[in-house]
């Protein structure tokens, strides 16, 4: 058996030793802090080691894992889809947002502000049980393109990101999204592109509600909204789906500042991280004045919080993963 | 390298072949449903063969995991609470349901019905922190003792469903909880008792808020129902939480009937087990007339729904975990 332990040890030992688990990460400071944090909370001899139970990781979605410019892909998600259902809804050619929407004018649609938004989204979220928009959304991100790149949105996922998630997992991390986006947009595909399983996901949410149809059970959704994880309701959503204060928090605005906060507040050792999109020509450039993303507060107090501020022109080595 | 392979599959051979993993389940069609079960979703030449990804199974927790006579256990921490409490309610001398449980009168109090359980249930479960509600629920739950056997409520769990969880896990399963209990009742202890981690614990719940106190942010409890995880709600809690639909599913009462059907009603192999409390001698004995527990229509469609109904009295070898 000593000897069996020997070789195992030597074999596994060698594969740890000989990789770098981040190589679109450029070498500096921010590459060198993420990976003193990983290795003090997980060296059994570090003061700061903390067992696996504990090793607690979230990541927002939308502009920290993958592109949100010029839209949330989940607003072109429900673009997409009033165009689908619209035969179904001849009342919409006159009436607000779809009206505009159908002309193609989003800018016009999206003038009516959160009361038009919040009406696409029901529209087109809603109103079908849960098996079915699981269904509609696998269909959807398996071929709908982004407007600039002409890539699948899987594509646009951060490669360095993937690498991070990858390496927290190789290190005992349990890796989880706390996003602002729609908990059923996301599930049906982040095992698949981030490695991460559906119930490792929390977002914002409509009520479902359990019922019989022609016999069989279904889970049906309803046009209201059951809960809001961004900004404040980020920490919220961590405690209800999570049940614990993670050690490390990943975002890239201000919606996740409080989610950065709670994390870092915590005693012994924590880690946050903001990656802030500065490379237009690689990606987009925005930050403070931007609707979307907009990253104001959470930029100013990165320094006296200790916060890591990744620059995505500077860091990264690469940014979208290869196609597959 | 091939040595290796070949010393490791024997080790690992041999101490899968040689240990009964269900030593409290006596032999017979019960147990040999379960194994049967089991083998058939994890054995890749079988045709029911499932990925570890969807071998995903739920449990109920009161009267299912752990004993739920002469009441459930949060209610007992809840009566408990009451007392503490007291001292900084003067006003509850006077007020019901409060003023009859300072007498010892728990009858009295509960004749209230829902709205006495409600007002309970939010003054001793509101008004302070997550962190000092999971502190107080830590202190309660290894002191506390059940008022008949007088062993710590945690004692008071059901060895054979330990064995079943560590069984289910060792072949892949993913196993969670989903309670009509408290979350935070039971997420301060299931990971000791269970090995079932926070995350992997869906339960009832109060809504919660982010705010800051003295410069530190905390998470205040709100004496606002949130989500009621019992009957319908199970899958519902299912869905939100867990984001896929089980193939296993274990119960005790019509508060897991909705949970039942909708694991066993999806396609391919499915599992649905009820314990039955037939066992005077040992535990409790009760199903249809119970106020707690009752367990009618659930055992009426058993039969006809393919689910297992457990005998405790003749299924299990013992009924509670030895002391640890």
């Amino acid at each position: 058996m000593r000897m069996l332990v020997a070789v195992l040890a030597l074999v596994l030992g060698t594969v740890a030793h000989a990789t770098d688990l981040l190589p679109s990460w450029n070498d500096g400071p921010t590459k060198a802090a993420l990976v003193s944090f990983v290795s003090r909370t997980t060296d059994p001899r570090s003061r700061d080691f903390l067992p696996p139970a504990e090793r607690i990781a979230v990541f927002d979605n939308d502009g920290t894992l993958w592109a949100e410019q010029p839209m949330y892909v989940q607003m072109a998600f429900a673009l997409d889809r009033v165009k689908v259902l619209a035969p179904q809804h001849p009342e919409w050619q006159d009436k607000e947002p779809f009206a505009s929407l159908l002309k193609g004018d989003v800018k016009g649609a999206l003038a009516g502000g959160e009361h038009a938004i919040a009406e696409i989204v029901m529209a087109t979220h809603a109103g079908i049980t849960t098996d079915e928009f699981e269904a509609v959304v696998r269909d959807w991100i398996t071929t709908a393109k982004h407007p600039k790149t002409g890539r699948l949105y899987t594509e646009m996922v951060y490669q360095p990101m993937l690498e991070l998630l990858a390496y927290l997992r190789a290190n005992g991390f349990k890796t989880f999204i706390v996003s602002g986006g729609g908990v059923e947009f996301m599930r049906p595909w982040t095992e698949r592109v981030y490695g991460i399983p559906p119930e490792q996901v929390v977002g914002s949410s409509i009520r479902t509600k359990y019922e019989m149809r022609d016999g069989e059970p279904v889970i049906a959704r309803l046009p209201e909204i059951d809960f809001i994880d961004d900004k404040a309701g980020k920490p919220v959503g961590i405690h209800k789906f999570v049940g614990r204060r993670p050690i490390a928090a990943f975002g890239n605005s201000d919606g996740d500042f409080e989610m950065l906060e709670w994390t870092t507040s915590g005693p012994g050792r924590r880690l946050g991280l903001i990656v802030h999109h500065d490379d237009e020509a690689r990606e987009f450039a925005y930050d403070r004045a931007s609707a979307i993303g907009r990253l104001d507060r959470a930029l100013d107090e990165a320094g006296r919080r200790g916060w890591l501020v990744v620059s995505m022109k500077n860091d990264w080595r690469n940014v979208y993963a290869p196609a597959r």
